[in-house]
């Protein structure tokens, strides 16, 4: 089971009840947060979810609505006496604008390790895949899809036949090839069935609509996606500031066919984007509005 | 009439009901901001004043709590249309980690100044006269004390005994000297009374109790000072990490013969001040608890 909470739904400024952009996943004790705009620590402590299990943060690109709360994250993470290294993943840059930030907060007790995108990149962590990808934003940006992969169903039947010893079995599961003293070799492929539909949730903001979010979205269980303006006469406006209005979102996810869509990143000028949300609804009758502390739990489709 | 507001009263980590310490000063326009932790442009937002008119930024010191709202505040300022350049004053280093934050708000639409304090201060600032004094942290630190003085009464009948024009009255008034074309000269010590109280206000956050912070204090109409632990074995870890209990803030209070006090930089583990005021009261009848949004007109005395 992924669990999914929109921290914040607030784009450029934060707003006294609209933190910035960012959203956090859980899955299995080790944590994913994607964004960390001011605020982001304040968000987590009242949802009441615990910093510490955060291995991996994710940035879309640099500008301050999505990365001034990481020195304050941090610092609470070292309060909190986090000794494990944290990855630290996103656009060319990174280090730079990370260890500048780090000027004050300079003692943590743990590691940052770094990774920079050149390019679209697929990368593992723990039970997550994740695919980051090139959006089209007035800087470089990236958007992500996180993929929780799920093996075929074990065929014990077979396993019992074949004459695999049950300690092996569960080596088998994990996908680990086995050769056992005596010579003998068991593969996940001879006890695995067709991997089976796992989970998917692809997260964009502060970028036009491109075919790269399309085809990334693809058959996502939730699809996260800026929709910075409602007001119709607000198209030019993102055109020239490179965001999407929310009848741009609805349009992709639609093609996309997406499970659920979730609007964020929101203007400080757009007080209530439920106001919108019927028009929204008219190209895409799944869309809700994201708010914060919005969460879902997503799993496995049954057998 | 100096308007004052607590805008965040938290120490160490901001909590959803309580944003990091934060002092603003209003006064003919002119606003002054005393540090600028992560939440500070919610908590500004959420008491419905303007970050526009903020045109000196006080910090105490750059440790995060204190700092990690710089970045965006000043895009907000930015995003508001702001050109008027913002002054910032701080402890030596002052320079070097604003630079370093302002990675993340790197093309703003005015002009940042720098003021960096190497020893005990004191500089105007508009209406402001503002005393910078040592205080004792980890890490260097200052604490302020903000004077708006006030001149003496205007003597009219002796300024009428003189012969003085009255389009000079004005002038004389505000401390200039005239010389008149024809070769009169008139000073203000000829029409002005003996100067008269002013409003002063003392702030200090995140150090031991110290002689500095007695003598600045003294007489404050308003002494806002730490008070980060209530509980009585809380004494060692102040001293360790040396900051100040809410009793030797109510002392300090006290020999300094301060008007009032409020107590802010509470710990994140120090639920609800207001459980230890009994106690505080008993050394400093006048203390109360800080609270995000506390605010109060100061006046001058009547005649």
């Amino acid at each position: 089971m992924l669990d999914v909470c929109l921290l914040g739904s607030g784009g450029m400024m934060p707003l006294p009840y609209r933190y910035l952009t960012s959203l956090i996943l859980r899955l299995n004790g080790n944590n994913i947060l994607i964004d960390c705009g001011e605020g982001t620590q304040m968000a987590l402590r009242k949802k009441g979810w615990s910093s510490n299990p955060i291995g991996l943060i994710l940035f879309t690109h640099y500008h301050a609505d999505h990365i001034s709360g990481l020195p304050g994250l941090l610092l609470t993470m070292g309060n909190a006496e986090r000794t494990d290294p944290v990855l630290i993943a996103g656009p060319k840059g990174l280090e730079r604008v990370v260890r500048a930030l780090l000027v004050i907060a300079p003692e943590l007790p743990f590691e940052i390790e770094f990774m920079e995108f050149t390019g679209d990149t697929e990368f593992r962590f723990q039970d997550y895949r994740i695919e980051a990808f090139r959006v089209n934003h007035n800087i470089i940006c990236y958007g992500y899809t996180i993929h929780i992969d799920r093996a075929g169903k074990f065929n014990a039947e077979r396993a019992k036949e074949i004459g695999i010893p049950i300690r092996y079995w569960s080596h088998l599961q994990r996908g680990e090839r086995i050769r056992t003293e005596d010579g003998a070799e068991y593969l996940p492929e001879m006890v695995m069935g067709k991997e089976r539909k796992g989970i998917k949730l692809t997260y964009t903001t502060d970028s036009r609509p491109t075919d790269s979010i399309a085809a990334h979205a693809a058959d996502s269980d939730l699809f996260i996606c800026e929709g910075m303006y409602g007001e119709m006469d607000k198209v030019s406006k993102a055109r020239e500031y490179k965001h999407m209005t929310m009848y741009e979102a609805a349009q992709i996810a639609k093609s996309a066919g997406v499970k659920r869509l979730w609007l964020t990143h929101f203007s400080p000028s757009l007080l209530d984007p439920r106001e919108f949300m019927g028009e929204v609804r008219k190209i895409f009758p799944l869309a809700e509005p994201g708010k914060d502390g919005k969460s879902i739990e997503l799993h496995y489709e049954e057998e």
